[in-house]
């Protein structure tokens, strides 16, 4: 069970921490800074300035050949592990719009991945290509307001067949990227036989987001915040008609999709979380030793020693259980590392989660405020503890796998 | 120690709870949906119908005798109790606009008691009675970049005497209330002496906002948010002339001010956040019933049966320690006080945050959207963990206080 | 709601501290040496010196007048409201024998209330005096092996009628008090009618400990140590005949004696915890300021003054919830007190657990020897996690206690 | 960064956890249940039967070849890494006598490490070869009472020279082993000049147990247990006289030899509390599992669910840092391996602490009694928050190798 930095990631990673540190890091907060500047008054539309950091980033990863590393198992890409991946992916998380640079961020490769594993020829003609290439980007259109995600079989948005073609209709909500001008690909789940046994109700298509009868309801707020240009839209679907070449895998398949979708995601969520909170951590220590109050360096107050100290070795471990669901990604396929995926989708972000809140501590009000990365930090951390399953849902996954060991005597 | 609801205040309560559901809290969201939409643009203007929901409900207020609640232990207002107060105060936390509609909201009682105590006549003649009518705000100016306000005789923000005159210079930042423009005093905290003894050092000044030399930097934001038109202004004072009639007190007695004002107003922030763990409870429990996941209602699963009980008795405690502490404010002063105050400030912010916390995740993803106010709330209380000493200064106090029985022996 | 001390019970609590300290603490750790020391080597047989502590202390206190506290709300006895006993209570919990010296110990004060409210003339005439006066002692017979006590009506230790008589057969265990050889009245539950609906399936019994065919299996250890004299015994009966008159109240109603028993009970217990905590923070805040490292008191060391802050907050809410549920008994009875006493019954051991722990931690290896009643303490509140309903099956109440205030909507 | 079972560890890992679980395990309780039994009524003695069942074991496991694999990066022994053994060690967790049985028990492997590193040929032919074949066991002598030992610069027990011969003076506490009457060594730390620098005040003597002037003043109890025959004593060193060939690596170096024996020392203990945590919660889901209440398995009430997937994080996520410890160890060496091992010993104890801590709740009052392990091991885990440095010094370590990072900036 290697968990370590193998000869072949470890220049990568340097790469990577450099290029973060250096060429992306500077650039990401004036990339925030242009949110809502775009003449038109529209949030979301990138301004020019904005479209200029973007491109000018990823023209140079690929330049220096540091692009599509979450390709892994493939022969396309890098032909990293998992575990390989994990250390570039934990570099990535420590600045916003690092992921993207590099065309790893979500939600398109897991997008990329669906088409590629599930995707007809013609779906990665059309869409694969141009997401490989970081031209476009997409959005996966799965939640529903009104019903609990958690148990995904009441997701009850409508794909009614009328003769060779599906119409669908309801609402989505929380569709991350949808707000992006640049989204050109949805791969939507939708109910296309509710009476069907549980797991085989919903069918997955993907489609153009202006297909007719597409219309963006209202951008979702996360503690206030739009996110804009990415945006987490809320979608209505009236009377959407597409042909049945849309499909993906299978009519009834959805599940099965959604599910082999889910798995690297996660935990990729779960490395970019751990950078997050390894940043949080240096900002900590570099306030504490920095700031004075009682004639001391805050560090030397109160339990701060004790908070910095509890701080390295949750991160420690957590990144540690994140290698080694990736090792059982890598080795054992994604089934059998599932019931570590839901044990680091647990632990990851609530790790993060303290982290962060301890160095907004130590930064008083400065860090909750846009002088530090931490609150934005702090409030997408947070929305990990739903996004793929609520904390709660993969508690149960791991109790049971538990269980089943003695079920099994 | 009766930490009851008396019958005086009993009546009160139901005429405040009954207006905040009724009345306030349905125009709320509107009052919020509002900002930003002035003609000029500018976030920190109220909309005509922004003022209009405002001086209704304060004139509702006002007219059922529901005003200035605050005023405890006083022949002015209704001489209410500080634990009967409480009471009411839990009621206003409630609703995020609710305590103004009394005239009950921060910064302007800890201002109005500010000039109560140590005011001068001109003082009172000039703004005291503004601020009880609620025909003018105030904003309290004391937190500075770049120092650790947990020693606040660290605060280097300058006045100078010149002839007859003081003159102010520097920056101070989070000003709550400084951005609405009804905003009549600042209330401001300065070094007068920086060679004099660590609680001699600072001199409070009494001023208006648009006193020449006075520049709003910029709004600080809470986790993104603006907190429009209220506000959390940055501020420049570059040669801010003023009168030695401006002083509150005394030249050197700032800290005594700051000290005498902090005590009620603490205990009134946890008043509130009690008021929005119950609101939050309330939520969790009403979601938890009506939502259904795996064929039962979300409260039947999982953990949350014991989520909802550790709340209450979460609550519960938070609610009798913060009357405890309003009780030893009533019959024994501020200053004996003083520990149980420093104890419910750690405890109540951080009691709402885990409740809140836990309304958001059984909300799923709507828990941090606009759809409810869990989110605000959250960063609300969140903030409470700083302002007006962090928590790692009270727990010193505690731990100081209860170590001071052993060293008298 | 007046939780304070009362102008009746400030002088007791004067007394009864005073006598805690200076007359029982010191012979408190005499009577622990002497367990094991009987001539017979029997641990179950007091030694004569043991004898002589217990009933000169117990003289002591009922010359002075501090005798039988428990009978709150009655013309027997002081006449103390619950409120005012909890302060007694506390004192009391801080030295292990002192609740018996006062005769104010578990379980004769639940099977003395038993006795008062259930018992028959002829129950009363035989055992309650002899209690009341301190002469003999008495245990409840409840816990059965092999059965989850959370679940009561699973309980089945056999009474089959026959002919008058009922005829017991079964194993309980965990009957404290049952070693000590003063023992005179055992209160047993049986299940009388397995066919009976839930909560009329049991009956309660009142009989000799020396009945035929009971036998003392073994003493059950607590971490290893098995508290002789008094003792948790695990017994057998076989065929232990008794006459109809030992029922108490009546046929198949034993859970309403169970559950009118418990309700002070449970306060009681969390009463002396919370006196225990009180104990282990002053011995955490001595030792801290008496012992030193790298040339520092202990206190000021790492997190310290937070873990003594911490401790006094978490021991002030204790005390505050468990005497709101004492006066929600005194003024609206059990019934309604239930989701209270359910609360303190969660909290208060937790509390004391945690608050004791930190104090082992302050005296390191010390904290868990012979030479401190740390130890002892921290097993103790252990066990009430358990005692009289698992922490899981009182978080449940309170959670449905929340939850109906939204279903009858 | 292989942390995973390497070839020629997992046969082992097979044979030794077969061995415990058929051959040692169903002894363990008969062992215990022994103690106290001897004819003289000396609970230090061991009867007859527990001798036999002790060397019938060792025998068996010697002639299986299941001896001294802690002898790590040797060429003795099997010449397997920390990573390696750290396997093994958690086996021997599981049972209490079972390290014994392997010749792989504290504080003999430390002692033994001590002699191999630092000893004299003399020191090696005296006591290393007995101990490597198990027929002598030994002692580590070094706290004190009246001195807190997170700062072992302050131990003050004496050692004067006097011509060529050194004297020993002072009181020694918690000498683990000390009990034994096989107990063959002892490794004594003793102030030898208490004006040198601050590391150089100690010397290191190793000397017979039974040599003139030394006492054992009683056992110490751990939590009411005295874990009779090793034992915790208390011993009193009177004028004891021995040479200055007993100084182990030579004057004023007792620190060095300290530091040396401590690393492999910790990881060891924490490798057996994750057995024990694992050994718990396989308890605690077959408990939860087999018992029933309201008509339902334990497991499937309350936060169960929930209880045990937080187990399984928190036991996957101690084991692997304990495995990087260890691998560090290899790899790095002790000194470079420090930070992590201050993180394990910090986590591991706690982690077994609380996952023991819900064990015990779900097997009710049957959990901390003699009926199952549980009692024992949690105060067995209790007493590591203290043993080779209290946690509060861990966390310091951990906190200053974090800080130094900024520091060298």
């Amino acid at each position: 069970m290697d968990l370590g930095v193998s000869d072949k990631v470890r220049p990568l990673i340097a790469q990577v921490r450099a290029m973060v540190e250096t060429d992306i890091a500077p650039l990401d907060a004036e990339f925030h800074a242009e949110v809502g500047k775009h003449p038109s008054g529209d949030r979301f539309k990138h301004t020019d300035r904005q479209l200029e950091i973007l491109n000018k980033l990823k023209a140079l990863a690929r330049e220096r050949g540091l692009w599509n590393f979450w390709l892994t198992g493939s022969d396309r890409g890098y032909g990293l592990s998992t575990v390989e991946y994990a250390y570039l992916a934990e570099e990535m998380g420590k600045v916003s719009i690092a992921a993207e640079v590099f065309n790893c961020n979500a939600p398109d490769t897991g997008n990329m991945e669906v088409l590629e594993r599930y995707g007809t020829q013609a779906h990665k003609d059309r869409w694969l290509g141009r997401l490989l290439e970081g031209e476009i980007r997409s959005a996966y259109v799965m939640t529903e307001p009104g019903i609990a995600s958690s148990d995904a079989a009441q997701l009850s948005f409508e794909a009614r067949r009328d003769g060779d073609d599906w119409v669908l209709n309801g609402e989505k909500w929380w569709i991350s990227g949808a707000g992006d001008p640049r989204c050109g690909l949805y791969i939507v789940m939708a109910c296309s036989d509710p009476d069907a046994p549980k797991h085989q109700r919903h069918t997955m298509f993907v489609l153009d987001p202006d297909t007719p009868g597409i219309e963006v309801l209202r951008p979702m707020q996360v503690f206030g915040q739009d996110d804009a240009p990415h945006g987490h839209m809320h979608l209505r679907f009236t009377d959407v008609r597409i042909g049945a070449d849309a499909i993906v895998l299978g009519e009834g398949r959805g599940f099965e999709v959604a599910q082999g979708r889910l798995g690297p995601g996660r935990i990729h969520h779960c490395m970019r979380a751990i950078g997050q909170a390894e940043k949080a951590l240096e900002l900590m220590c570099t306030r504490g030793l920095e700031r004075e109050a009682f004639g001391k360096p805050l560090v030397e107050l109160g339990a701060n020693y004790d908070i910095i100290a509890d701080a390295r070795m949750e991160i420690e471990m957590a990144r540690l259980l994140c290698l080694k669901a990736a090792w059982m990604m890598d080795t054992a396929g994604v089934r059998a590392a599932q019931p570590w995926i839901s044990q680091i989708k647990v632990v990851a972000p609530l790790m993060a989660g303290r982290v962060i809140d301890e160095a907004i501590q130590m930064h008083g009000a400065a860090g909750i405020s846009q002088d530090f990365n931490l609150a934005h930090m702090w409030t997408h951390v947070r929305t990990l503890r739903f996004a793929d399953g609520p904390d709660a849902v993969h508690r149960r996954q791991v109790a049971r796998a538990e269980l089943r060991k003695y079920a099994d005597q």
